[in-house]
């Protein structure tokens, strides 16, 4: 165990203090307040130092929990490297190194097969749609029994939104397009890929660049237009495909050690909760609000060529993308709980999204005149 | 004041325990927690009771403070009628006989115009992009700068996301078949349907249904599938049109009583700030997920017919909703003030918004196989 572990500081302080806290309770008050029974974690993560969207999530997290706590809770933030490295930040939570932690769930996949489907789902549900199957779905519960295995408990914290299909040096005008080609793209879309010949890579953000200079993968994709452009891909990239078909919405996870998780008292954990679900949606917000911008730096400023997917690619896409899905999720039953949940919600909720969000950003769309 | 105004009451509490307090802090602690030093707020809310989204969003708002807080600041919620009338909450909480409230900006447009503005516009933003507008592109601190005017503390508190474009009993087959219809239908669509020559109302929801029955209106709008169902508007209107290009979002306001908010701690006010972030992503979520399946039970328990306005109506809609915007906006200054920040995130996102959450959309309504 290490010195920041709250369990043992709670029993050593409370053992302390029982004293003093007699005498306050004689004089008339409830338990007082332990100016000192201060918890801290560690927070490990997946991203570069204060990268934008997905590295402030965390920092958001630990100093939303600090204001809400008065203190009590306070959380030091790692990014990627500077106590563990990216990939490794499940380990060091499971094992109680860190407290809690902060990235995706599928960049946990080879813990867990099944936590993939939590991350996105292509062809799958949007952020808004994710949120409610986390929130009214029964995904969160689904959720934690997974995360449970790998000691955590799980709260969506973060959405990229909507992402780009990535970035390319030729163009892809038809699936066959996909064929032979090197590709960092982690997770189920990946796995499409596969199918349609490709060879997919997942790298670490801190190495795409590298690689797509040194030739080691042909394309990328990463996120979308603010993340992307202060990572610097439109150097290496001329074509930026739309739309993130592999990529429809990706929750970041928020995972705390169980025993971490189980020593907080009610109200803490109210309030860890509570942040998680905030963070989820701040940072959500912070994509719509920054992609617009970026885009237009994009193209104006250093000339990336947007290109849509065209509906050919996009329908055998959306093809291939069921029959790896069925394929994968066959063969692990966790995976099939998972995704089976969510394909139910998908049904069951397509036929309203047509007519609402689809149909209202179309009708947005149409040739009227508008002030401004 | 009332008794259970926070600051009569921390005072109070704060002189009678002097004494007792020195006792604790020569014991070697900090400022003692009073556990008898409970804050306790009425909160009026527009909402018939435990109607659902909205009326839960209240609820649901009180028990998670409740739980952040460990009971520190406890929140007494009354639907509609049980302390003021629906649309009398606003000045129940200016006056401080309720320290919150909660409603829908454009109730309180008889006291301040610019607060529609705030609620939604026609062909304006999505939940996601009201959002992100309030939390990264300055609608927060405009939005505290008008409701400071009425004594109060604004958070955004819960949102419908896309609503529907309303019940009718004749079809709308161009923009013309408003002309002489009267409608339920408040706010800017509301001035927008006049333009196009109907007659807008904006009936509390308890009479919604009434006014149907007898004729006083006949059509109205309401929220979506979810409120629509319970509200039981199928039993009196056969068509129900889509999208709903009035309110293509719909945010809800909590409001807080000035004196009450500032009377609160640091961390009591971070719980509160937290808990309305937290609450407005949850009730988005209930609205999402439960949509889906009220819809299913309107078209196949009900026999409600479903109809797209065509797109030369919702073009017609679009331009008159321009030059209606332009219009009453030209005329007062916080009105513009509002627009004109909104507009331009609009424009900053529309071409993000096309390629994104548009072209997703689009993509996964392709024709391919899909398990399940």
């Amino acid at each position: 165990m290490t010195r920041s572990t709250p369990i043992k500081r709670r029993s050593f302080l409370k053992a302390a203090a029982g004293g003093a806290g007699a005498t306050a309770l004689a004089a008339g008050f409830g338990t007082p307040a332990l100016a000192k029974d201060k918890i801290r974690w560690r927070m490990v993560t997946a991203w570069l130092p204060n990268f934008p969207g997905a590295g402030t999530a965390a920092t958001l997290f630990a100093r939303r929990i600090e204001a809400e706590s008065d203190g009590r809770l306070s959380i030091q933030v790692y990014a990627a490297g500077e106590l563990v490295p990216a990939f490794e930040a499940m380990d060091a939570v499971s094992k109680g190194t860190a407290q809690v932690g902060h990235g995706a769930p599928y960049y946990w996949k080879g813990k867990l097969t099944a936590l993939q489907y939590l991350a996105a789902i292509p062809f799958g549900p949007t952020a808004q749609e994710q949120n409610a199957w986390f929130q009214f779905g029964g995904g969160q519960e689904l959720a934690d029994k997974l995360y449970a295995q790998l000691n955590c408990k799980f709260f969506p914290c973060g959405n990229t939104g909507v992402q780009m299909g990535g970035w390319f040096n030729r163009e892809i005008n038809s699936i066959d397009d996909f064929g032979g080609l090197k590709m960092r793209i982690p997770g189920l879309g990946g796995e499409v890929l596969r199918a349609a010949g490709a060879t997919p890579d997942n790298l670490p953000l801190g190495e795409i660049l590298p690689a797509l200079q040194s030739g080691r993968i042909d394309a990328t994709e990463f996120v979308g237009p603010y993340n992307d452009l202060a990572l610097g891909l439109y150097r290496n990239a001329r074509y930026y495909y739309y739309p993130g078909w592999h990529e429809p919405a990706t929750c970041l996870d928020c995972f705390i050690n169980l025993e971490a998780w189980n020593a907080l008292s009610d109200d803490l954990k109210a309030i860890v909760e509570g942040v998680a679900t905030q963070v989820n949606q701040l940072v959500l917000s912070e994509f719509v609000s920054r992609n617009g911008l970026a885009l237009n730096t994009l193209v104006n400023q250093h000339g990336v060529e947007l290109r849509p997917f065209s509906d050919d690619t996009l329908t055998a896409l959306g093809q291939l993308s069921g029959e790896v899905l069925a394929d994968l999720t066959a063969s692990d039953a966790e995976s099939a709980e998972i995704f089976s949940s969510l394909n139910a919600f998908r049904q069951e909720h397509m036929g309203w999204s047509d007519i609402s969000e689809h149909a209202m950003l179309s009708a947005r769309g149409l040739p009227y005149n508008w002030p401004g």
